[in-house]
């Protein structure tokens, strides 16, 4: 036994004990007679002293030698503190050491181990293990583990069996790119990681597994945007005979179940918005309805005038931005170039000064009246102090453009507030959307979810048409998961596989496990998939997934820790009958 | 909300109650005027009635002709079954039918879903959907969920974090062959699946983390012997100031509450053995001590006559077989036809029976006096009505066949019983052992095992000798997990990866990450990791684990349900810059 008790452990009561501890030393002051050394666990810090008068001299002089990080083993007496420290949780003592054993050395750290660190964020990934002994990333991964087991737990008892499936499965174009695996035993044939286990839940409720759920890791060898894995983490959940509202139930019951665990905060029902409605007042299907600022479309009320930008528009948008008429021009001036910057894209922005007076003073005051102005701040809900900004242009881009505009406005203006959580279920998604290059059409969720039942004729006259019985659950503006009712029958599969394109082959020879198992009493279902490191991230109070992982990759897919990817030898290619034409190139 | 109970809970408090039922018709007897179907899901099965006088008449004939795995959804009245079966949790009760709905039509399945089936392994392997339909796998299944919980659960209690390692590592030669993954991204290079989570346990335990678990999976490229998977599940952990006291104490506690949870065993303290002694005593180090039969050596008492097989061995060993004198000759000879087949490889066997008038018959009269014999008898611990089975040759050798014939007389003698649990710590393990073939040292466990401090100068002049602190957990004459204490300096791993044949440089490549991260202040760790897969099926009082995986793969590496793995487009190996040259062949 190394240890009587952890860093963390001590306090008023223990004085008098004698006790051994093991940790890193995170400082040392240095009084000549006297020496204090703060001794760091993963439970806490807790001072121990040494002293002239009541210490060999010889560890006294062995304490003033530690450096930073050396990992020592104490015996020693808990004693009370001179200056009691109330702001830690072992501040009432110190242990008076009367033994000390140098367990390890330690090189001095390329950064600091404090909460604020001076290293950087690429040095602090090649040392992640030394990253991992600061708070705020130990702290993370503590909150992960209590956030997993929670999961697990509520739906454990709720009668979900997590059932592990697969790694090793086979390449289907279901999205994204798979990462493949060549098999050594079967040559020139591949395995791929799973982008997600949804056939494989859909076979588990084929196999009458009923509720199944897993946390579990799931890959897409995609171009890395900011804040993307390669490998990700996903509660993934599926029931049978079910209907849309049982699995929105039971998700929002853990969701709720989450935020009372970790936050104490109780919400009773979620809100819901259709896809229409959310891209309609947000322009965005994954709207942070903490603040308002909701889209007003002012065609009509633009589209009269001799503004030849507005009555060339196919929509023209309006947000109220509370008290931004305080802006100066100047300010006004770089909101109009960050609109316009190419990551945004917008021609312009026209904009209305709602001055306390009730008078409106515009970027286009030659081509509308005061009472054209009074009808916009009317439609936007504006008041006096605010300021009306207004994009225009081709549906899709404007509402994109003006839904950007509105995230920016609400994070300088302190409206995104982290502690405050605003849970909200996006449904009836389209079933498709067309490529506007290609004309084909993609799977809005993916080709496994069912058209509602009322859209079932429309799949052969308007596909475009069709609404799905799909769901997001949108938190604070992010995407924490979603899911859909799911096709249960060959024949629907079978055209859902062939409006995407597939030709009966190829969908027989990807698809065709699944859409056999149709065939062999397959109950109706249902599902959905969390994205664990999303939603922790945000429970935690912070939007960057990376910090909740604990050995993450950056952005071009490396582990720079481990430095991987890396070559193989020749040896191991041959082995799997492969060449690498990378050299060549 | 597609049902009002599950076919599992319907009792006689539910008489009178109209409910909603859904599930697969799992029998249907037509009785012409009166009509029952036997109605199953994942909870139960529940009796359905349709009836002539009390059943519309088209429900009736719709109802006799539903196939079996048709998947409907009922509507009707709880009534009292004229004839109970107290065999069934639902028996008081049947459902008289009042609506019908197919909510999914059922080609008739390649094999019965029964306890029993008429289905061979490969064709239920293919409709493994079906397979788990079946209460044998379908309750294997939830088994190992509830193992898994109650292992996450004493963990965390213990104050383990469960902490996610990535998949996407680097190929390190740590054993088996790795699954390689290559990284279009990074073009030429791969990433490998992990064998195990090893480095990045012990970087968590250099980053301060203490106290880590997660129930991982794990890839190893090997050939595949009967019942290995390409993929398999691990419970890993690893703790930091910690001896290998503290680690079996803590594993030994979960695996005892597991028993207590499970089966409702309570095993007090697992015995502990060395490595030599188990070697020794059973020629194995995973002994079954369910039941006796330990090897006598019996040298010194056989090596002093004229019988040159025996003068001439470096072993003979000898064991009682309680009751088997009662073998005929016949019996006995097919015994030794047993032990001389390739698989087990021995030369011969001798054999004595142990009569009940305290005579001694062997097949080695002409050399062995009755007081040589009574010897051996004394030796085994023999008693009347026993048959002793000597072998000869080799150590190893010897001790391999002898522990084959051990465990293959104790299957045939009832002496394994599954619902019998012996725990069994094997302990003191050789740090290094040496390729008869080519003199190298192989590590024992892995590279990163400590050797016992004692023994750490032995390294430099007879490694051989060296031995670790690393520990086995067995389990019923199974290996259920295993680990050590680690190596935490620098010097040493160094030091161990040179005796194991690695260069400075490639040391370095491969494990440079590891061995900088403990010039930082690395503490001392340990820990062990737990094959989930046997563990359950063990616990689940069977041998196989693929009945207790949900979708496992077969002998030659596929999965014959999806069929994979298999060939990658063109295009696809191009975008990995990759060719393979399988083909060619």
């Amino acid at each position: 036994m190394y240890r009587s008790h952890n860093c963390g452990a001590l306090s008023a009561k223990d004085i008098g004990k004698t006790v051994t501890l093991c940790g890193w030393v995170q400082k040392l002051r240095d009084k000549g007679f006297i020496g204090w050394v703060d001794l760091r666990d993963r439970y806490g810090v807790t001072q121990l002293i040494f002293d002239a008068e009541r210490t060999a001299p010889e560890l006294l002089q062995a304490a003033k030698e530690l450096g930073r990080e050396t990992v020592i083993k104490i015996k020693g007496e808990v004693i009370a503190r001179n200056n009691a420290n109330p702001n830690m949780p072992t501040g009432e003592i110190e242990v008076l050491v009367q033994e000390l054993q140098l367990l390890n050395a330690a090189k001095t750290p390329p950064f600091t181990i404090e909460d604020q660190t001076d290293g950087g964020e690429e040095l602090r990934a090649k040392y992640r293990y030394l990253d991992i002994r600061r708070n705020p990333v130990k702290n993370n991964l503590i909150f992960r583990h209590k956030v997993s087991m929670a999961v697990r737990q509520y739906l454990s008892d709720q009668g979900f069996i997590d059932v592990e499936t697969p790694y090793l499965i086979k390449s289907t174009p279901e999205g994204a790119r798979d990462f493949v695996v060549p098999s050594r035993m079967n040559p020139g044939q591949f395995y791929a990681l799973p982008q997600s286990p949804q056939t494989f839940k859909q076979l588990l409720m084929v196999g009458g597994m009923d509720r199944y759920f897993q946390i579990v890791k799931c890959f897409r060898d995609e171009d890395l945007r900011a804040d993307r894995q390669p490998e990700f983490t996903q509660i993934d959940c599926e029931m049978a005979f079910v209907e849309q509202e049982d699995v929105l139930h039971v998700f929002e019951g853990l969701t709720r179940h989450l935020l009372q665990e970790v936050h104490g905060i109780d919400i009773k029902e979620f809100p819901r918005m259709t896809y229409a409605h959310a891209m309609k007042t947000y322009g965005n299907d994954k709207p942070d309805i903490r603040f308002g600022m909701e889209f007003a479309e002012l065609n009509e009320l633009a589209q009269h005038r001799d503004f030849n930008v507005f009555n060339a528009a196919a929509l023209v948008v309006g947000i109220a931005v509370p008290g931004a008429n305080s802006y100066t021009r100047k300010e006004i001036d770089a909101l109009i170039d960050w609109v316009k910057r190419p990551q945004v894209g917008a021609k312009g922005m026209v904009y209305v000064r709602c001055n306390e007076d009730g008078t409106y003073k515009s970027s286009v005051d030659k081509f509308y009246t005061q009472e054209d102005l009074a009808a916009w701040a009317k439609a936007t809900g504006a008041a006096a102090g605010d300021l009306i900004c207004v994009l225009s242009g081709d549906i899709d881009a404007t509402r994109a453009q003006t839904s950007a505009l509105r995230m920016e406005l609400a994070t300088r203006l302190g409206l995104r507030d982290p502690k405050v959580f605003a849970p909200l279920w996006v449904i009836d998604f389209p079933l498709l959307e067309k490529d506007p290059e290609t004309g084909h059409f993609h799977a809005m969720h993916h080709p496994f979810t069912a058209p509602k039942p009322e859209h079932l004729e429309l799949l052969d006259t308007n596909p475009a048409a069709v609404n799905a019985n799909a769901y997001d659950l949108v938190l604070n503006g992010n995407e924490i998961g979603g899911g859909s009712i799911r096709i249960h029958d060959r024949d629907t599969q079978s055209k859902m596989l062939s409006l995407l394109g597939f030709s009966k082959e190829d969908a027989q020879a990807q698809f065709g496990f699944l859409m056999d198992a149709f065939e062999y009493g397959a109950p109706p279902h249902g599902g959905l998939a969390f994205g664990l490191d999303r939603l922790v991230s945000i429970l935690g109070g912070q939007e960057t997934i990376r910090d909740f992982i604990a050995f993450p990759k950056n952005n071009a897919g490396r582990d720079v820790m481990i430095d991987a990817p890396a070559p193989l030898d020749q040896e191991q290619l041959e082995e799997l009958y492969l060449s690498s034409s990378a050299n060549k190139q």
